[in-house]
């Protein structure tokens, strides 16, 4: 049996950039599970829709098909109990879901402005005409005059860091002595920045820390 | 043996409105410890001189003289392990750390702006002129100035709480099913803005989990 995740592609199908994708990876790797990825691309709604959803990651395991990162994250730790725990005991687990809420609020929602304008020329001939009409309807505007807003976008960014960084000064990963779910979601947010910006995002300590996640892994 | 707990107070001393004070009593109150609080403005250095700090809380425990929150947080911890956790294991204290710099670098910091012109004229006479001269140096600006930004500070202290109000619709409190010490750092900040505000900021769900806070023990 081949476990398989449908992951998120850009025209370039090695560039692997959904910051969804990456942290189900990264929960797959801290549960020691093995799988094989099929890229996917934004227009290829039929290729997944036997998952009942139109979004990656999807996650084929044997008989079981789950999609969204949360319910993947959830059946991760209740189908593998003896694998390392991705939520573990209840405090472990609220106390991720506001990590997770900030990484997706105010992190992530902070890089959007800047990665959008620096997704779109790496998409999928076909993924093109979807993506700007998706992305300028929730933005309110095109993608070229989210462009020209780069610079304040990059500072409003670097800001939203500030609880990140001041915790990495106090210990190895936003989980304590060992990477968990919270540090893999919030990896998830920065490997979207770091593999799809066109100038750097991603630096010093911030860079220490991802690459401390991935030595964990063996990644 | 009376434990003690120094604790800032206004011109009224039973306004007692430190956040890093509050984040303490409802530490005590998680581990069932019973205390008295003695009254500190800001200018009675000279009180707790003792402590080797110029800062409240200052918690005085038999022969122990603790000062600075996370010191006595960690002290309670240590000193009555039979009580109820703040930190506990290792991962639930490491993410436990992120929401104490959230909250202090983002929550409390878009707090500033809209409490200080509040919180002056609630001060101790004695007091005033310490407190604008130490803001106004910190903030660059002079309190009155401050207060004709109060609308765009409170628009930006609204934005910060996104993350705080997603977790609240998933779960009752930050950690879960019973607060824990990241209930307690949070509610520190937000009873700060709730006792020193001209006008309401906390109201809706956050005054919901505020209540179920205050509920649990008792208070």
């Amino acid at each position: 049996m081949t476990r398989l995740l449908y992951e998120l592609a850009a025209a370039d199908e090695t560039l692997r950039f959904s910051p969804f994708c990456w942290r189900i990876k990264l929960a797959l790797a801290h549960k020691n599970l093995e799988y094989e990825t099929i890229p996917w691309h934004f227009t290829d709604k039929a290729a997944i829709a036997f998952s009942g959803g139109d979004k990656v990651p999807v996650l084929v395991d044997g008989d079981h098909v789950v999609s969204d990162s949360q319910n993947i994250a959830a059946y991760l730790d209740e189908t593998y109990p003896n694998e390392p725990p991705l939520y573990g005991d209840e405090p472990v687990r609220a106390l991720t879901n506001f990590i997770r809420n900030w990484s997706e609020r105010v992190l992530q929602a902070a890089l959007v402005p800047i990665l959008i304008p620096d997704i779109f020329p790496q998409l999928a001939e076909r993924d093109k005409a979807y993506f700007r009409q998706t992305r300028e309807a929730r933005l309110g505007c095109t993608i070229e005059e989210l462009a020209t807003r780069r610079p304040a976008a990059i500072a409003t960014y670097q800001a939203t860091l500030a609880p990140l960084l001041a915790t990495l000064r106090d210990q190895k990963f936003i989980a304590g002595e060992a990477p968990g779910y919270a540090d893999h979601i919030v990896f998830g947010a920065l490997q979207w920045a770091r593999l799809m910006s066109s100038t750097p995002l991603v630096e010093g300590p911030l860079a220490v820390w991802m690459q401390a996640v991935l030595d964990t892994y063996g990644l």
